[in-house]
């Protein structure tokens, strides 16, 4: 598997300088994110595409080639297989569409490509892909430029995707959200590799922390479930699965002429493999970036401390509906917080710092419930920035203190500029930070999840 | 009623020019923003505030008040009161914190004061509030600085707020998004005036044409209902109601003392009066998003255009779960779309116009099935500009098309900068954007439940 993420030596089928070639995309983004690896233009009509020397056919390569990367209109695509059969190339990724999401002709010339890979032992990602990004090996086959999709920084999350654009969509947000990526792979029709090939491989992948998948449908049902239950105990899965009711099913087949199947059988697989499931994308990001962040809470008790009551009642509505108990302090813990606040702030659940809020207050709330008391589990914290009383001080007061305390937490935040940076701070401190409080509650909630899971519970939402 | 938003004459109780001050903010701010009328500081201290005559009390003021504006520590505010009764002031906005919301002692002080209000018949917005922002009178008793909470533009969506942090956070994002708003209330304790008589107000107001309330409780109930349902004949009214369950009904109490109430008496009164209920944060400012750019669709038939297959199939999913249909298109329209397109792309609901669209393909996707064709009411529109077919050119086809359509559509987009720029020129056309599938599902589904509401139905997601 390694071969698809990191080969000694890829030919680039097809590949030109000509503006709008897929496969002189493919090449020039391996140029400018400077992969170490040999690379071969395969073009019959040039002798050199971007500086390297490139062959008329695979044939006619000299060295040996690791993988392949087929970019060409799909017809021609099983003449280049039968090539590489013949030079005993075992790795091929398959960008080009026009296969089994086409109807019958394309079914019939997917069914052949299968045949031919079967027959001489190769493996093969897609077709109808995007393939992969490695972003430790500096290996990629998107064929995006990388001035319209942002490359994401290093990092912990792993994606798997049956769709391009989703993946597509998923590095951008990851850039703009400065979440670390270590590996994408997009297998489109999946032929071959898939999901049950590729999270073992993630599993024992050390850049790999976190793995979300994004699923149409899934390879194989049994196979499936069995990797996933063995990998979800090493690390957390996230799953946003599309195409549930009969118009999103109808759209999958459409797509990748993925059978989505009944939903229902997917959730108790979810459940019997320990995979969190997201519901809708924004879950699905902020769960992952949660679960790159922070810990599982131990159990579900939520202290939740703001300076804005209205959010402080939103975030307490929606951790009751996500499992998250939101229980008062004890009369003792309540006297305590009494005792070093003013008469204005509201010393329960919500702690309600109120626009008169200081940073110092987070400190004071956070020191004297989270760390000296052994009341809550977790922390929701929704630091509003407008009033004058709140500076930047108070992201080191909040993550120091949470750190100290050795429990997780999650901050929400909203408002303009000013309220950007503050975001940013957190987030460069590994605390992940969520502009509604409902999305705050959820991703609160998934990290709930991934504790229940771990211990064999299911996840019974109130 | 007027008066609270466009006082002749205004006297700011409590004003000062020391830093920290709210009652020397919210001058400041006046002066700041270039309100017309006269102001007034009030302060035995000082003889002159930001350049000001400063009267010693409300009696030495030698004109006529229309307004006072009073934010001085909750013991003083009686003293206050009754001079303002003295002075035969009528309208005051009680900024101050600390009565209901702080228990027994609280409650007494806000007692007398009401006590006063009635017997002097003078009208009261407050205690522990934000007061009012009249964007096109330029008058706000807002008391937190500019330079951390943007002004938004002048615009069409008025804010009822019982919360005060969530109006401020709610005019800030707006800012943030260019969502044009009129008029903002935060009434906070609510001891007189409260969305039963705003609403009649705002029915009237020439400047308001959607109106989102926050609210954890309403004042009166029939009355409420009464004229919410005259109010949403003109107007869409959107409501976020929070302190749903336990944990956030005691939360809301702790807030403004408000009783919150069983959620499902809310929920009928909603259906009765008119109001489109929101789901969190998000739901209430995208549907009021779509509702101030949009008209409601004629019925719930909605075409889903992409060209990226995943997206269209979760925006179908969440389709399916709010209420909309998304009906294939008829065999004769297939017949036409297939002639138009390169047999890549999927004909179906959703059109999958795949990585290689161009601009050009939305034009002739929207003009063939929402102008030639009868059989779509609305269109959600998922363009994403990773693909290099893909420029600016599209965000004016599409709305061109859109427009003439004389049919409703939501965009959803999803990316990093370029996608970002792409947002900025759908929104200045009035098309709102989401940068997510379920989120444009969900806004279009407010769209559709302002028309049954109109006429008289239930919403029923499936």
């Amino acid at each position: 598997m390694e071969t698809f993420f990191n080969p000694k030596s890829v030919a680039i089928v097809g590949a030109t300088e000509k503006p709008g070639s897929l496969s002189g995309i493919i090449l020039k983004n391996l140029l400018d994110i400077g992969f170490n690896g040999k690379m071969y233009p395969v073009n019959p009509k040039h002798k050199h595409v971007f500086g390297l020397n490139c062959f008329p056919s695979l044939i006619d390569i000299p060295d040996e080639i690791a993988l392949t990367v087929i970019a060409i209109p799909a017809p021609f695509v099983l003449d280049v297989l039968k090539q590489q059969a013949l030079k005993k190339i075992q790795y091929s990724i398959i960008i080009s569409a026009g296969f089994r999401e086409m109807g019958a002709e394309g079914i019939e010339m997917e069914e052949k490509i299968k045949q031919v890979a079967i027959e001489n032992n190769i493996k093969i990602l897609g077709p109808n892909c995007l393939g992969v990004l490695d972003n430790y090996t500096n290996f990629t086959t998107s064929f995006l430029p990388w001035e319209r999709v942002s490359k994401p920084p290093k990092g912990s999350l792993s994606i798997l995707s049956q769709s391009g654009a989703f993946a597509i969509a998923l590095l951008d947000l990851a850039a703009q959200e400065g979440l670390g990526i270590a590996k994408m792979v997009n297998y489109g029709n999946r032929i071959d590799v898939g999901e049950s090939a590729l999270l073992p491989f993630l599993m024992d992948d050390v850049h790999t922390k976190v793995i979300a998948i994004y699923m149409e449908s899934i390879d194989y049902g049994r196979r499936f479930i069995e990797v996933a239950k063995a990998c979800s105990k090493k690390k957390p899965i996230v799953a946003l699965k599309v195409g549930k009711g009969a118009a999103g099913i109808a759209a999958a087949k459409s797509h990748t002429g993925a059978i989505a199947g009944k939903y229902e059988i997917y959730k108790a697989a979810f459940l019997k493999s320990g995979i969190i499931e997201a519901n809708g994308l924004e879950e699905f990001i902020d769960g992952v970036k949660a679960l790159t962040m922070q810990n599982p809470p131990k159990r579900n008790r939520v202290l939740i401390v703001t300076n804005g009551g209205g959010f402080g009642v939103i975030v307490a509505d929606y951790c009751s509906e996500n499992g998250l108990e939101v229980t008062p302090p004890s009369p003792q813990l309540k006297e305590k917080l009494r005792n070093k606040f003013s008469r204005f702030y509201v010393v329960n659940n919500p702690v309600d710092l109120t626009g008169s809020a200081s940073d110092e207050d987070y400190y004071i709330a956070l020191n004297t419930c989270m760390i000296e008391s052994d009341e809550y589990d977790a922390a929701i914290i929704i630091p509003l920035m407008a009033p004058m009383g709140m500076t930047e001080k108070v992201v080191d007061l909040i993550t120091d203190t949470m750190k100290l305390s050795g429990k997780p937490a999650v901050i929400c935040t909203v408002g303009g500029a000013f309220t950007m940076k503050i975001k940013q701070l957190f987030e460069d401190r590994k605390f992940p930070v969520y502009p509604s409080p409902e999305r705050s509650a959820r991703a609160m909630s998934m990290l709930l999840r991934r504790d229940l899971l771990q211990r064999g519970h299911a996840y019974t939402p109130v």
